[in-house]
């Protein structure tokens, strides 16, 4: 039965140029996310500051989008990991709710 | 601090024909989206309507998903945007709930 | 108006080594789920088990992910669907809210 029993997660997605893409599975081995899914092949436009007025990307530039499923726990040392590549580098990073059937494969609050 | 706080926002998704994707972005342009994200290698099949049993897809048709982040109230004008296109093509739209770490990179509820 | 209305539905996506594609498609395609969309050019790292200690994918395997948004009623028929590869082979399912604009392309709660 456990098989079919979804335990409620945190997705992080984070989009950085193909170049930055060891600097965000690094942070995420460091916090031990226990998996990622990274999508090649993505472009984008923007993200301009309302602020700060700059292009993130250009069309042209290569970008990869990077997936991790962990315990709310870890989404914020991501966060703070992220921070240095975020102050240097165009990026974004998307958190939300998602739920897993096999939470083993993800690591637990507990155990985490 | 403020680099750690998340910030609710939509997501809105839009899976069209390739063809159709400069008509999703001028949309995402004129509610003045912050960005989107496009990805591309994309195949599908359905949907197939339960009244109008149709293929919305065929397998061999390529495909792009085109994602943007925004504040809740660009969804009803993004929706309204693309309601000509879906009225005459293929394609579908969902929408979902996101926390990003950056919100002035997305717009506010404020200055939008 | 109705094509502005959205409808909560249950955004279902897995993550499985290219080779096992077919198998995840008939069983969408079995519960009546009214369409996919698969993203290939996915690569993966883990997830290796808590418990099991072995890792899910290599970085080498050529995955995909089949994404298809369907009631909630058709979750657990697609979770005991997959079960039978997920004790065979790697992979994993995640299961988050979204809502759609045009709920009838992906089957109503009463009539699945």
């Amino acid at each position: 039965m456990s098989g079919l029993t979804l335990h409620p997660m945190k997705e992080v997605r984070v989009i950085v140029s193909g170049e930055q893409r060891a600097f965000v599975t690094e942070v995420l081995d460091r916090v031990q996310a226990s998996g990622y899914t990274i999508i090649g092949n993505v472009s984008g436009k923007g993200h301009h500051g309302v602020r700060e007025a700059h292009f993130m990307f250009s069309e042209q530039e290569s970008l990869v989008m990077i997936m991790a499923v962990v315990p709310e726990t870890k989404v914020e040392p991501i966060l703070a990991g992220l921070r240095p590549l975020f102050e240097r580098h165009s990026g974004v990073m998307f958190v939300s709710d998602v739920a897993v059937s096999r939470r083993e494969y993800f690591g637990t609050q507990a155990g985490s």
